[in-house]
Formats: C-alpha cells, structure tokens, sequence
C-alpha cells in the first residue's frame, strides 16, 4: 500500500543518446516500471529526454522522426500507472505561425497524457541554439501547474527558470516564468540538459538556493547525465528546501534512480568537492585551479567515455612524446577505456632526446598499455628526399619560395599522425587522439594533418597552466599514484621538431611564444572578460606580479598573441571535437569566428 | 542644382569584411562621398554593413569594438549632407532585458543621426544564427516610416521582410512588419545581407514581386556582395514598381554603386539567365541542372577569389588526378586567382593509368597552369613498409587486425595531401585545396588527411552529377571552350587507390557506393523532402525511370546509404570551408548533427 505521507518522487538522472528514440524510449519505459514497482508519487526524466540532447538539426532535417516520438511517447503513456511521469520531447507545432517544434514536457499518469508543458525561454547562446527549432510557448500559468496527491507542482524547463530579475544583474528576457507561477506552487520542478563548464557549478547552485528561499518553496532539478560529442551532463540532478538549503543530490558523472523524499529533514551544507568555489576562485586570474581539478577530470574521462560507446569504438591509439600533453591524454585514455585498449607509440626523430624515450616508457609502464617504440627518422627522410625534388622544380614557377619555413617540422609531425592513422584503420574500432591543448590551438601552434589530427581532442579546452595542475593532481588522486613521472611535469613544454638557433638545443615552446603564464591569462581575459589589447595593457597581469615585463615587451607579446589567433582560425575550424570544460571556448560547438574576419583587437 | 523630379537614391552593393570595421567605414565614406556629389536623395548600404555579415561570435566575445562601432558611426554622420544614409550596424542594447544588441539601420541626413530603425524577425536557421546576439525589436509603425523630399519610405531589415501570410503557408512568425508600414508608405527598402542559393533566387524575386503588386508599393532591395568562408552574396540589389515588376537591377557577384531613378519606367522581364527557373526546376529531382550552372560557376570563383584575398593568400596547389572533380577544382581557382598562381601536381601511384596522366597533363596545357608530375610510388612503399613493420608488433596486443582494410588506399591519398601541404608550407600565401564533393562527402567516400584535407574545398556542396553537367557547362560558356578533356568527363569515376576483386581492375566509384544517378537523388530528398527510407521506398527515382530496379536492390542501397552517412559525420566536422551553394547542405555553418547520435532512418 501506498503511504500518502512519504510523497516519493523519482530523479530519473539517466543518459539518451540523442536521435535514437527506440533507445531512450525503452530506458524511460524500464524506469518508469521502477518508479510503477515502488509506488512513487511521480518520475522525472530531464529535458527533451526522448530525442535526446544536444540535437543539432536533426529534428528539422530528418522531420519523419517526429512520428517516432509520437509513437514512443504513446508506448510511454501505455505502461503508466497512478505513479506520474514528467518526461521531455519535442513537440510539433502545428500551427500556421511559428518555429516547427517547442520544447515541451508531458505530464502523464494512469495512462493518459493529462497536460502538456512547454518551454518559454529559449536558450541560444553558448552550445545552446533552441531557437532554431522551438517556437517560444506563451506563460499560461495554469497549464504550468500540475496536482498531485495534494501538491502543487510548477514546471519551469531549464532556462525557463535562469531569469530572475534580482539574481541576474542582465536579463536575456523580459519575463521570468517561475514569478508567474513560484507564488501558486508547493515546489518547482525544473527538468534539464545542462552541460558542466567552469563556474557554472557554484553559479547553479546560488540561482536554485535563491529561488527556493526568495518565494520559500521546494525546488527540484534533474539533469541529464552523459555526454556528447563536446558537451559533458554531469546529473547532480536535487532538491533544495523552502529555505534555499541543498536537501538531497543524486550521483555525479553517472546514472542515477534517486528516490527523494519530498519532505525531507536533510540538509547538504556543501556542493560535491570539485563543485564548490568555482564560482569565487574565478573572479581574477589564477593558476589555483585546484577547486576545479576533479570535475575536469571527471568530465574528461566521462566524454571519452561515451564518445567511444555511442560510436562503438573501443581503443585508442596516440603518440607518446614524453611531454605533458601526450602523458596526460595517455591517462585519462586509460581511465575511460582501460589500459588495455590503449596503444602508446613513441616516434623519435633525429631531435628527441633519450630523456623523452625513457620518460613516455616510464609513463606506459606505469600505466601498462600497450607501447611501442617505432624510429620516423627513415620516414622523415624519405619524404624530406621528395619534397627536395619538388620543391626544386616548383622554385622555377612563379611561386616564391620561403627562405625559412616549418616544412621540415611539419614533416615530423605528419609521419606520426600518418602512422596512428594507419593503426586507427588497420585494427578494429580503434581511434587516434589528437593530443593539442588549448593554450596552442589558440595560437595555431600544431600541426594540420598531425599533432591536431586525430579522432577525439580530450584536453583541447584546457589550458597549459592547468594542465600542469591536472598532472599533479592525478598523481595524487587516482588510485594508482604519481603514473606521470615528476620528470615529465618538470621539464619545459617543447615539441622536440626544431633547432632554436639562438641556443643550438632543440626550440622551447614559450621561446617560440611567450611565457604560458601570461599566455593564459591572455585566453582567460578574452573569454572571461572580453577585453581588447588595450584593456590588458591596463590590466596588471598574474605573471607581472612575479616577474618584471616592461610595457614593450607586454604589447610586443600581446600583438604576436593576436596574430597566431587569427591565423589559427582556420586550424579551430577543422579540430576534432573534444569535451567543453571552461566556461567559454573555442570549441565549433559554441564559438565561431569566420576565418576571413579581419579584428581590430586594440582598441 | 539638384532635380527634385528625379529622386535619385543610390544602391550601395558592397562588399563589407566581417569584423574590419575600419576597412568598411572607410568603404561608406567613400561611396557616401560619391553619392553627395551626385546630389542623390538617398544611399542605402546593405544589412549590418559595418560589422559584416556573417558575423559569427564576435559582437559577443570582442564586445570592445561596439566602441569601435559607434566611433565608426560618428565619422560616417559627420560626412553627411542633404543626401540622407541608411547603413546596417550592430547597435547595443543598454537595457536590463534582452539580447546585448539589436540588428539596426541608422538614418543619418546633415551630420545627424534622424532615426535608427530595428529589426523585428531574427533569422535563426540555415546559416542564420540572428537571435543569439540580437533583441526582437517590437514593431513601431512611426520609427519605421522616414520622410524625404516628399516622399514616405518605410523600412523592413531583411528577414522583416520574408513573412508574408499569404504568401508563404507556414509563417516562422507571428508578426508581419510589411503588413504594418506598407499601408503608410510608398517605398518600402529592404537592406538585406542574403546569400545565393539554389530555388532561393526565383522565391525571392516571387515573394519581392508579391509585396509590391499585394500593396501597390515600390520595393528597393539591397544586399551584400562577396563572400565570406562559406556563404556567397550575389549583390543583385534591385528595386520593383508598384505592380511587382522588376524595374532595376544592379549587377551580380560584384561591386555596384547603382544610381536609382525611383520613377524610372524600365521593366526587366527576366531575371538574369540562371537565376530564372531555380525554384520550378527543382520541385523534383532532375539532372537537368542548366538553369542554375551559371550561378553555381559565378558562386564558386567569387568564393574562392574572396577567401583567398580577404586571408591575403595568393596561389592554390592541388592534386590533378585526371578526374572529374580535380578537373574542375583546377578549372574554377584558374578563373578566381590568375592560371600563374595554380600549381597543379600529378602524383601517379603503381594503380594509376596512363590515360590518367595523359588527361591531367592536357587539362594544365590548356589551362596553361604550373604542372608538375611526382610519382608516389616510393613514398607509398616507404611507407607501407613502416606499417607494416608497426602492424606486426601491434598484432601481439589486444588489437584486433582487420582481414580487410583501406590502409593501402589511404597511404596513397594521404601522401598525396603530404605534398600539397609540404609545398604549402614551402612556398608563400599558397594553399592547398580539398577536391572532396558533396556525393562522396555523404558517403565518407574521403581519405581524413587526404583528398578531403586542404585549406578550402571548392566543390564540397556540388554533387557529382551536377559536376559532370558544370563541366559540360564550363566547356561551353568559358571564353576558353573545351578546357577539360571530353576524356575526363567521359570516364566513370574512380579514385584509382584499390583493386575490384570481381574486376580485376581498379574499382569504379559507382561500384563501391550505387549509382551517382540513385545516390544524388537520395540527397536531394533528404535536403528538399527530409525523407525516410520508407518514403523513398514509395517514391519512383528518376533512376528507376530509366533502369530496373528491383525493391531489394533498392532498399539495400538507401540502406548503405544511411550507414555509410552515419560514419561519415565525423568527416563533416573536419571537412575545410567551402562554398554553400545548394538549397540545403551538410556544410558545418548550416548543418550540425551530433557525431554520436543514432537515428532510425527507416520509418
């Protein structure tokens, strides 16, 4: 029998894959039998559960599936019991007027569709592009409202509830759905697909806790949990109390079934670790990234992950260099798809070091994947060989010839990528890893064809600086400590593919660039507060606290920063995709500038 | 003295770079200058002239140069005279609600700015993306309504103007801004930034025409020429009389500075030759693709001409395999960049014909383009021996070896790619070029880092019968007839890299995939009917027209099709920037699907 007084409702945090409707609809079918088994009150799948999200256009280009989600929500509907179910899909409209689909909720029990909710704010910024596709729904406030056993509930899908006119100093709209219906309701439900970046966490949290505590009313949330392509749903899908107090969290990173007691006495004082202070701790600058280590790592680990799953790949392949990059990737690598799907290969040219050798060893022994040691020089030479011979013919057109060029390097590097890519098609379900990191695809400072090559870009959003903080942190935090020898997180980055004829050693990437320190804070001051060349002159940077950079030199370095990033446009547009995980990127699925575009970046 | 009976007002059809604000200022202020000298009423510049269109991310992450903006404003007011402007700028929003800017055109008349008008429909699809920076302006009649010299103009931004509710049966919005002003107004001035597309020509002529007759108003229209990454902007402003007649037309594909007689008694009966017949032509699939080669050609050459000089590039190298699509790749960078800055290379391996040879050696004599011929055949061995030295330890690992591979094949095209970089890092502003069409890039049909990698890819949104008929077409209409070899367009497709088993020879495109005839068509009716394979099952192919086809072959075909589509999303994501042409394209700026995601096809 049921006990009226226990009110369960079901967080059904799970994972779709977006685009297939069969797959998703009989996940939410054997979770709802769950919820139907244990007599909850009600079960809440996240947002556009059905299709999945993100979408892209498959919505509007493959419109036939709009009579498959007809379908699997009918098949839905068929199972319910008195147990109720809030689940997400898209919707088609049906009108002369407006966008083809909205973004709705149904609201389902006993085997009726009892109400359907749809969503008013329409989120089209970042990775988000809702307005491509949903038509923005009118705020009737009764069609919101949903009774059940005595409660009120009120439905604000995601952005629906990110608008309240006294958190948010800017308003992207003028209405904010949960005024219209907080002051009617016992608690707000808000399903969602909402990807983790950096300071959103601490951001989120702060936004529920003040709308549950401003109109002193419960406030549930269930997010989608999973990843694709680029966006990674980390779920802590919840519940805050009428006193803005966090009262129940589901799992992080995976799925969840969490049973929440809607009158709970509990109380959670903080967000998971990883989770809290990312919020302050970005307010300036700052190579303290400990407060967001674990969720990067998490996050990371989760979209390789699923990238390989839903893709039904299996193995990766990459190259070893015995540098930071190449290490960390090795890692994560191995944690999302076990050791024994990884194949490290280590390339040694004329110019590695035995330092290198012995370090991406150490490092696959550590980790015990699979390794192998395969010499390019012959390679290289080889078509070094050719390109004299056509380069020398080509000399006699009117095409002028460089007198210094990154041909050589460029060689290097594309033997390599050549040689994971004929493994990645030589054995089954096995992928190459382009290993760039964010600090050099923002200066175009990787080779096409090589080094940025590859099936999957896992530390493409993460900075130099940071990435020296995740080392450490995974030699400290994984089960296995310290894999990544000290020797590896200790030396200077460089690629190891030219001659700096200033020292006669092999050329060191922030003599080709300038400082990592400043260089990301560069990035970070673009992304975070949008500044121009003249701003940052301005600005007193972190690496200016430390060290003396005459206002010649800081311009000189802002100016070449500006340079490589125009020229790098091009590289953006043709990387492989890799997970999101600061707040802004320059990932395709949330940034685009045209590569003609021509910026005046000073003023 | 001026005459007040002749109402002059000027088409400014130019040719902004997005982002480069100063470069487009001083482009206003030139032409300004010419149109106060002429004493004109009026000169109108295309949509967001100032900042550019398309504009990508940078309103929002360089939001400095909204000061540059206004700077830029403030020098056009202080050139005015009695000849009034009206230019296209992105005007920030200071307001608490809303998008950071609004899509706005200043009225500018004696150095002061009169009026400045707002956008109301935010295009966001296709390769629109309007509503992720710009607010919704509500419509008011009288700040959209300007009186000069007597006369009343009103003004409607683009997409303002694209939503007629009897002309079109289903309206994007719910609002009809022509609806509201025309009434009130005898000129209605539509400055537009609307780029070329097959069936967009003559349903834009038709919906033009339609606002003129429908409201017995003049219609002046004015767009953007030139291009930038991927969209093309054919110019071809022109205004229609108050009988929706064509009455004046500027040119296309280029600059134009049109001096427009308001009462002018012209009537042009036809658009120009290729744009007529686009939209009736293409309500079933056909091969008879004639009525839209010439603005495909004119499309292409001014992408390439535009990608090239707005990047400050000079020379294109490709690979000329003899083949249709190389063919005529080199053809159309001939045209755009001068025959002495395209080096064209041959690079036979032990696969490839003598005919091939003979056909891309005379294909360069007649284009009278650099040539060069680099056999691969040691650099595929080189390599070849290297894998298999890597292979062979691989084996001993959990990898498993595929029996059947395309290994060899893809040595052969990434070599070939090797080249083309190696000479594009060699030599100055040169560029290497993808020569990847649409069929082949539906299919996967592509080597990554091969025939599919280069710095742009001409030819990646025409599919392979239309090429056959844009050769045909350029053999005929270049003032330099039979450019490519009737060899050329004769021979079946091949890419030369494998053997057929069942042959004995090299494998046929067709064979490998389904006929050109039948795979062209399965496009055209997903990018024009969004068609399930149960749809195409019911539908006659213009290929069964002609052949029999029995349902088992049939449903197998657009049975491979799908799988091989769903493998090939990860090679969209990197494919380099081409020209959009089609109506409908899987180019990254106009279509996303999520490389994981899993659609049933079928139903």
């Amino acid at each position: 029998m049921k006990n009226k007084n226990s009110n369960i409702i079901v967080m059904a945090q799970m994972n779709p894959i977006s685009g297939d409707i069969e797959y998703n609809k009989n996940k939410a079918i054997e979770t709802i039998k769950k919820a139907n088994e244990i007599n909850a009150d009600l079960i809440i799948f996240p947002e556009l559960f059905l299709i999945g999200y993100p979408i892209g256009d498959i919505l509007t280009r493959y419109s036939f599936i709009k009579d498959q989600l007809k379908k699997a929500l009918d098949e839905i509907k068929n199972i319910t019991t008195n147990t109720a179910v809030l689940i997400g899909f898209a919707e088609e409209n049906k009108e002369k007027f407006g966008k083809p689909f909205y973004n709705s909720v149904a609201f389902i029990q006993n085997k009726e569709i009892k109400k359907i909710i749809r969503k008013t704010l329409l989120a089209n910024y970042a990775e988000h592009n809702d307005y491509r596709y949903f038509e923005p729904a009118k705020i009737n406030k009764e069609n919101r409202i949903i009774n059940l056993n005595g409660i009120k509930y009120g439905i604000a899908i995601c952005e629906d509830s990110w608008n309240d006119f006294d958190f948010f100093e800017k308003n992207l709209y003028a209405t904010d759905p949960i005024k219209e219906i907080a002051p009617f309701v016992d608690v707000i439900i808000c399903p969602s697909s909402s990807c983790t970046r950096v300071k959103k966490e601490q951001l989120k949290h702060n936004m529920m806790s003040n709308i549950s505590k401003k109109y002193k009313i419960k406030y549930i949330y269930v997010n989608q949990v999973g990843a694709n392509d680029e966006l990674v749903y980390d779920g802590y899908s919840r519940m805050y109390n009428d006193k803005g107090e966090l009262c129940a969290m589901a799992k992080g990173f995976e799925e969840d079934f969490y049973m929440l007691n809607l009158n709970s006495k509990n109380i959670i004082n903080n967000l998971p670790k990883g989770l809290e202070l990312t919020l302050n701790s970005q307010k300036e600058f700052s190579l303290d990234y400990l407060p967001d280590l674990e969720r990067t790592y998490k996050a990371i680990v989760l979209a390789i992950k699923e990238y390989f799953k839903k893709n039904n790949f299996k193995r990766a392949v990459l190259g070893l260099s015995g540098g930071l990059d190449s290490s960390i990737c090795a890692v994560v690598l191995a944690d999302a798809l076990g050791k024994e799907n990884i194949f490290g290969i280590f390339m040694p040219s004329k110019l590695t070091s035995s330092d290198s050798e012995n370090d991406a060893k150490k490092l696959a022994q550590n980790l015990g994947i699979n390794f192998m040691e395969i010499p390019i020089k012959d390679m290289h030479e080889a078509i070094s060989n050719k390109f004299n011979e056509i380069f020398k013919k080509a000399q006699n057109s009117s095409f002028n010839r460089y007198t210094k060029s990154f041909t050589q390097d460029n060689i290097q590097a594309r033997s390599r990528a050549m040689i994971l890519w004929g493994v990645a098609n030589e054995f089954e379900s096995t992928v190459p890893i382009a290993t760039s990191d964010k600090s050099e695809l923002y200066m175009g400072y990787a080779t096409i064809n090589g080094d940025m090559s590859g099936g999957y870009a896992p530390i493409s959003d993460i900075v130099k600086t940071k990435l020296f903080a995740l080392a450490r942190w995974m030699n400290e935090n994984r089960l296995q400590k310290n894999a990544i020898p000290e020797t590896i997180i200790n030396k200077p980055p460089q690629a190891e593919l030219a001659i700096d004829p200033k020292t006669g050693k092999t050329l060191l990437a922030e003599d080709a660039l300038m400082p990592y320190e400043f260089l990301d804070e560069v990035i970070w001051r673009i992304e975070n507060l949008n500044q121009s060349i003249n701003n940052m002159m301005k600005s007193k940077f972190l690496y200016e606290k430390k060290n003396i950079l005459d206002e010649k030199t800081k311009f000189q370095w802002l100016n070449k920063f500006f340079k490589k990033l125009n020229t790098a446009l091009y590289k953006w547009y043709i990387t492989p995709p890799g997970p999101v995980i600061d707040s802004r990127s320059i990932n395709k699925i949330e940034f685009k500038q045209p590569i003609i575009s021509n910026i005046n970046y000073s003023k």
